[in-house]
């Protein structure tokens, strides 16, 4: 059995080639995908090679936001069916090292996250018509209404779910909290519907662009607010120490962590969600405000939530997606995906 | 100016009086109440002289549970006009003692409650026509369309809010969790709507009357359970050392309390709401799950924060409002609150 | 190879007889037992036949507070020596059920630990001579000062531990608290030691007995109080609410629970050690004062933690050993050990 | 009455004048000055004009770790006596913004702190032989055998309790913690001394300078790096994510940060001491690796329990008292206090 699969060979060297599908084994089951998101990472692989320290060091498939319909079935898989529509949670931990033992799996030793050039040989990903994957990552769809693109969204969705947890392990209940969201992209945009879920009392969200802020009062943004041109009002959070209980810092830009430090109240909690390299922090306010300037990564139990909110339409991600593009078309898919003016969430879809 | 009074002199003698209304002071407002709703402390002093060490030992004007519009203002009052709709916040903690220096306002060691008997002279409360009440403890209400019925409703949802505060503390974010209600009461049902609106996955509710559960999934409950007619649905909840992550017993009941520690999982939390002399509680449960058994105790911010989400109908509390009384059918009303069969929140209304 | 063992085949029941012993199989090795202490468990299975739903239904052989010398070693086993003086971890949890994925060990769905009557078949402990464990239940001893007497005291500290870090999640950092601990049998004594190792300001112990707060004053107690003959001393610190920050009820009796209640402060905490059925609380205290009541069970890393206390003498545990007997005196030791006026800690020792 | 006091008119430009001092006013008491050492904050003062935003704007006596003798009593001070040794507590919160009424008095809007230049006018601090001060600023010293100068670090101490209070929000219980200290000037020496009464299980500190080095060892700590000399040994914690469970990072230099985010395992935390400005933070570990990265400032109650510490002797804080100077000499001593070779802590003693 044959596939088209999305493969980056080096920065800016996008392919779409044919590759060979196996047979479900034990435990497996074959899905064809109906969906998939490119993610920030899948742009910074493309546009950069690479973050970080993290570089693509051998040809790797992108993408691990994806959902598909099951198409056959391994040996000894129980309770799917051909025909399902799953979500396909892109985390493999191993289950066995020291952090999976905490209950830490987002932080195991050996995890096998799809798309991922973290360990070598990479992780191959889901930009890809057929694929075969572990039953244990599926999480069925019940709500015929609801798209394989929405569900798509899950995994960013899963992102933002974990970080109100993660939140909430300094702050306590979101609900009724005062919170700011800066940087409106997928994350910042999905992250806004998250705390309207929640029942955060009032969420302002940041970005310097429009069509962002736009989608974000789609989201449940209470007051938007763009900073390259209104900063002031931004900065007339400051007075009395600062203002927000809670931000969630979702662009990586120096000028954006410094205004949420900046904004937020004595012993608030700033939630840095956007990754980049070294960034300048403003050390005198956070401690001289005692702010928690605390960090999220990916999600464990959360991802099953935020398949379940979508399938329910507790939370409609419709308003972040942007376009979708055939496989074949995702050299343009990443080139849309890279302009923030235009795009929030880019979707390829597949053959299916 | 006179006014007409509720005032319990003992245990069921409660009489409906005239009594003089001053002027407002300095700081002060007069307003006329539009509703008041009798809460399960007014009944206890109602139908019992008290509750545990708490006795009527003078005559009290009972209800905390009020709101009004202004007919008159002060000297030094500032942005209150006369005709504002006022929700009445009945919490008047010294704001000096070292529990309100730690921001513990509700352990206020000379906190000054509407309508309660703990302290002697007793405080006297709102369930009066008139009352000259002090300007701080006034929040607007600015939704034409919210009945002041309505309003009423912020001080039990105040205290909801603050369980879930409460819960919070112990268990971060509430949004995701898998929750049990144990009581529909007023106090049950208004912890279904603050959990449905703070993103609660599920929210199982049991009583032993149909009224209540009825009442709860129109609060937002996922799943109602009769526990006197279908035991066996809430014992399913046992398996595997419990199933939710946070019960909220909100009955007082032994046995209530029991099957929420049985039915929630290991170092969930539970937050004792209902208030109760001693009752038995299984330390074997407690210890061997590591079971955050939690007391909750009226609220401090949450008070304002009840009222926006009712003004702003982010909550619907009608449905919790089952019937209403002239202030002259008091009685009436009271015999009403304390059947559980027919009623939920009994409120009274006054001659504005 | 032939070993004495001590086997309970029903209430009251204890047996000294000779079993086979197996040679160490992979990743094993054959311990040479040094001392077992006896804890309320053991107790209550030779007293009672079980505790609460847990009985005795078929001869087990007690015993998991135990430590000794390795006398052979299984394939595989790497980093031991003949020699090696061991503490034995009586826990196995499975490593792959939902709650030791979540970090859980102690509430394992399939935990196997020693000497314990919970599943069927039961787990046989370490009441003997001679005993095959798994080589990851070893931690080993570097002190020679230290008796294998002290070091199996490290089984009831890690309980000890981990009761204080229960109280660290809901109360923080232990040190500067002011504790109360009721009850000095061996956990409050530990517990003692536990609390003064980690700062806590003042440590104010309750008994019905002498002997035992003489024992937890040598442990670090700031202050005793005999409950029985001096009931008013612990009354004072009812006062304005209640005192304590955070306290540690060992007793499971429940005038305890309920002084415990009374004694602590304000948004306290109380964790709950000692175990016992149903147990009547003082709901109204627990909701009016908003105390944190927290169930504590077992350990996980806090046993590795607690040997290496002993090993280092940070902690010393010498004065809970009240007599030790040998395992052919198993029956008179069980007999001492129910004795709470004249026993703390009894152990056995045996035959290397 | 005169008195010589310790004033600073602008950078560099260090004066001891005389000056004018009151009588006790009501609930005031007159303090002859035992002991003041200098902080970080005198020497930025001194060395800079001021640090960050804050400038020094007009004269001020500098000075606010400070221990002296009473005097004299003002009418209405009960329970001091003329002769009483006491620790002053430089924080005079108003007790009445909203910060104060939520128990956050470190965040007070409009806090009155000795020797502070942050509002104008500045508030005069107590380096100077006789002051005033307010009688609930005194917390008195019952150990004759305690010097002032040992009295005088209850203020840095404080600080240190209080960081560690604000790990433990984070990570529970601070016992059996693993602990990096990055910085062993006089904060990161008390730090160090207070993780070790809080019963770490591990304390590993770093620094550039040797001097330091030996203080912290005294202090408690467990191994000591100089990382200017013996990087590799600070890097080798780094490996597997990282060892430590809690960071303190004191010295506020940028290598330092990024080695304390380094070294700190997942959902770690690190406590941010330090002060500087704008400080290069590795944003994609903080991410990546979930870290709470918290900051600490100043302190509430851990003042008094600073003094009980010292009083008791429980700490012994006299490793860090580098040098002692007479008030006269106040220029010298500030030039030995800049240099960190030599100096940890330098103290100015007075004329009583």
């Amino acid at each position: 059995m044959k596939t088209r699969v999305c493969r980056l060979y080096a920065q800016g060297d996008i392919r779409i080639e044919e590759a060979e599908v196996a047979e479900p084994g034990p435990g497996q089951v074959l899905v064809a995908m109906g969906a998939g998101g490119i993610c920030g990472s899948d742009l910074h692989y493309y546009q950069d090679g690479g973050f970080g320290p993290i570089r693509v060091r051998e040809p790797i498939i992108l993408g691990h936001e994806v959902a598909g319909t099951v198409k056959a079935i391994g040996p000894g898989v129980e309770g799917i069916a051909v025909g399902d529509r799953m979500a396909v949670n892109p985390s493999r931990p191993c289950n066995s090292c020291r952090y999976c033992l905490e209950g830490l799996q987002q932080h195991c030793l050996s995890m096998r996250f799809f798309g991922s050039a973290l360990r070598f040989p990479h992780e191959q990903g889901g930009f890809r018509d057929l694929m075969v994957v572990d039953a244990y990552q599926c999480v069925r769809i019940d709500n015929p209404d609801v798209t394989l693109a929405e569900v798509a969204c899950a995994e960013p969705l899963a992102v933002c779910l974990h970080a109100l947890n993660r939140a909430g392990a300094s702050a306590g209940n979101i609900a009724g909290k005062s919170v700011l969201v800066t940087g409106a992209g997928p994350i910042g945009a999905l992250t806004v519907a998250a705390l309207r879920h929640a029942g955060a009392a009032s969420i302002v969200v940041t970005d310097l662009q429009d069509l962002p802020l736009e989608v974000a009062r789609m989201m449940g943004a209470t007051e938007t607010i763009n900073v390259r041109t209104r900063p002031e009002r931004l900065e007339a959070y400051n007075e009395g120490k600062g203002h927000f209980d809670i931000a969630f810092e979702c662009s990586a830009a120096s000028p954006a962590v410094k205004s949420a430090v900046m904004a937020t109240r004595p012993q608030g909690t700033v939630v840095a969600v956007g990754v980049a390299g070294d960034v300048p922090v403003p050390l005198n306010l956070v401690v001289g405000k005692e702010i928690a300037f605390v960090g999220t990564h990916r999600f464990t139990g959360e991802y099953a939530q935020a398949v379940r909110l979508i399938d329910q339409r507790r939370i409609d991600v419709r308003p972040i997606i942007s376009s979708t593009h055939d496989l074949d078309e995702a050299l343009a898919a990443f080139q849309v995906a890279g302009d923030r003016g235009r795009s929030i969430k880019v979707q390829l879809s597949f053959a299916s």
